[in-house]
């Protein structure tokens, strides 16, 4: 049995290496079109910050035993009724024939309507090459001052890592706080961090044009105002590469991304699709959406090289985690923010709590700041937004709630989980639970306020 | 409606404070025999390393609005047919009418079977007085060596703050390792955590008697061997204290905790008892069993004071979780131990794991050591332990594993959960997963041997 893989990022490497421990017999090829498999791809700030000095260190893994890895090879035509892909490799086309396909084509940044993208000095952030272009162009120009368009998780840390590299950076955001992934509560916890450590914010600004004049990149704004810089890195979010798919005929979803179900199946018989590619089911919402996520897309490629050789795995769905680490701060969030929630239908009710993440009593206690979303009418958990310290285990913190979520938890039944404590890490009632029961106060007050006014 | 509570530690406030918030009319009533109302008895180590130089930040809370404290008030005897409580107080004895009342008298130290144990310099330590005695004797006599009988949570605790404090520390214990809450391969690396921290180590022994020579006190092990210390801490663990339930008729379960359903009530109507006077409700045994834990005291007093005002809460039941730091590390545990699952009638099979806490290419990366404890029959996830550094998200990492076992997982599903990831806290498979998965190979591995070998 011939299995090909078209990527080999997260999905794709998941794949190969699920399909390797449950089939001895299973011929498995993975082509990818760059010579970097099974990069971390989330690392490339921390190259580019210097805290990751070589970038072969980023490579989650090099030992591919019993898998075959063509790198080099850009898969330029996919043909499903006869079985085979055409690959383009040092200038020479090539057929490989499968029995099974799996697609894992990732995704590509999104290019915003901006005069003089091509510019130099300006620059995508999505590839090991272009991390390598944005290093040299940092060195050999002596770059001192950068500013990142985009305010999600890639420009953020890359906010971070240019200010630990010792540039002045300007972070500029069309919506009025960065981070739109969490509330504007807590993005102003992360602006309050990004200013502290010298960071320029420039929000609620739309970037018209940059341009080059003497040496120096103008970047003006539709509302005619203007910044300088020696760098640019364009960070304006990502979109599925499905091109290969969609010129095969394997049936997209709206924004693009191969459509497929919860085996990881395209609607072409015998093709299968996982990562940033495809669309992702939400456990929570009951639905598909683009979240493109590399947890979600080793969990997808898992699934779908367990499928490949005969397998019947199913994708549990995402429930939306997500932490980043902005300087000192970490950031989480889980499930649906409360516009999110309103626009699936529940009737959410958000409640925020500032607490400590351990004790106060014993030495480096810190403040730990929660917002817990839950439905108003049947209790039902869904979502969670923490921001503290980056040594306050916020990460795994989110993810009490993401079970929590998982499970279609109430609120008040995170009361009943047996979560650890010691003085010197939290506290008898955990935050999440501090959290959880500030939760339940306010709605019973809000209930009844609510009754008072009928 | 009179609620009366005996005992003012974890479970007696937190069922005042749950009552209060559901009742606007019971008139409720702490009685409790010393001076210091919900004080953290856990941070008494940290008062007597120095970390917490003032006593008084040990209080959990000071203001308990709507609730009448009366300090220094000993119950004396519970008379439930008639609803009374008679109590003692400056000499004086007195009876207190209740409608309900709630058992909250907590657990006393075990006085081990060795002769001198009244000796001056040798100590319990369980209450604030227990450790304004300690802090004195180490004052007045300025204390340079310590011995601690009993190496459970309270005895490293001890030695890392006696440590802390600049005394030599002896470490002496009856098993063969340290912290039998764990399993000995993470009791070996606790071991290496105290000693290079300069901790003796005196395992495998059993103490006879302790006699004061010469200014020094002299413990002997009945294998005859001695040491000498300044100051003797006995931390042999802890009993239900229990008595004034049992001369009342309130029934007690077999290791002498008073017997309750998981309403928290007593065989007696209207009485209810909490907290590590009584037994627990171990969700994963489906059996009550004598587990003090002042997490546990929190959620079972809650679940008293709902229902002794009319509510109608379960407790759910503990999963065992439990936290510890020592110097730098962090160690961890819910579930089951490999041992008790087999004395429990499950199939234990237990992997493992050593990894790190965030990706190795970030600075700062520790490794990670988990054991994971599934049933090889049925998959179902047991138990797990955790040891890494303190820094390491280790206690919201077990709390991982304690929600799995909550809602009654596989180890296997462990992999859908969707936790969070960035490079600095965590890998796209969290150390948890990696762990999953390490267990779902070597089962596969130990499952295809045995047919083997059948």
């Amino acid at each position: 049995m011939k299995l090909l893989i078209i990527g080999g990022s997260d999905a794709g490497i998941s794949a190969a290496l699920r399909a390797r421990e449950l089939s001895g017999t299973a011929q498995i090829t993975v082509i990818l079109a760059d010579d970097y498999p099974n990069f971390s791809i989330c690392g490339l700030p921390f190259y580019l910050s210097g805290e990751t000095p070589d970038w072969k260190q980023l490579a989650h893994r090099t030992e591919f035993e019993g898998i075959e890895i063509l790198r080099g090879h850009r898969a330029t035509q996919i043909d499903a009724p006869n079985g085979f892909v055409l690959v383009q490799h040092q200038g020479k086309s090539k057929a490989f024939s499968y029995d099974r396909l799996i697609i894992g084509t990732g995704a590509k940044p999104v290019r915003p309507p901006i005069s003089g993208l091509q510019s130099p000095g300006v620059f995508p952030l999505h590839t090991m090459e272009h991390s390598f272009h944005i290093d040299e162009y940092i060195a050999q120009n002596s770059a001192r001052s950068a500013l990142i368009i985009g305010a999600g998780y890639i420009g953020v840390e890359m906010a971070d890592a240019l200010t630990h590299r010792g540039l002045n950076v300007t972070l500029a955001s069309r919506p009025a706080t960065v981070l739109p992934t969490i509330e504007p509560e807590f993005g102003h916890l992360v602006e309050q961090e990004l200013r502290s450590h010298g960071v320029a914010l420039w929000s609620g600004v739309e970037i018209m044009a940059i341009e080059l004049r003497g040496g120096d990149l103008n970047i003006r704004s539709s509302q005619g105002e203007e910044r300088t810089a020696d760098l640019v890195i364009v960070a304006a979010g990502v979109q599925p590469d499905s091109a290969l798919a969609r010129e095969a005929d394997i049936e997209l979803g709206p924004r693009g991304a191969i459509r497929v179900n919860r085996s990881m199946e395209t609607n072409m018989p015998g093709v299968f699709a996982a990562g940033d590619c495809v669309e992702t089911w939400h456990r929570l919402l009951g639905a598909y959406t683009y979240l493109p996520l590399g947890t979600t897309s080793h969990k997808q490629g898992r699934v779908a090289g367990e499928n490949a050789v005969g397998g019947r795995a199913l994708f549990a769905g995402s429930v939306g985690t997500q932490v980043v680490k902005i300087f000192g701060l970490a950031v989480a969030r889980t499930g649906l923010l409360e516009r999110e929630a309103r626009e699936a239908g529940f009737d959410p009710f958000t409640v925020q709590t500032e607490t400590w993440d351990h004790k106060a009593y014993y030495p480096g206690a810190k403040k730990l700041w929660l917002r817990v979303t839950g439905d108003a009418s049947s209790g039902r958990l869904l979502g969670a937004q923490i921001v503290g310290a980056s040594t306050s285990e916020v990460a795994k913190r989110i993810d009490v709630f993401a079970i929590a979520l998982y499970h279609g938890m109430t609120v008040e039944t995170l009361n009943e989980l047996d979560l650890s404590y010691t003085p010197p890490l939290s506290s008898p009632w955990d935050p999440i639970q501090v959290g959880a029961q500030a939760w339940s106060r306010s709605i019973q007050v809000n209930q009844i306020q609510e009754k008072t006014s009928v």
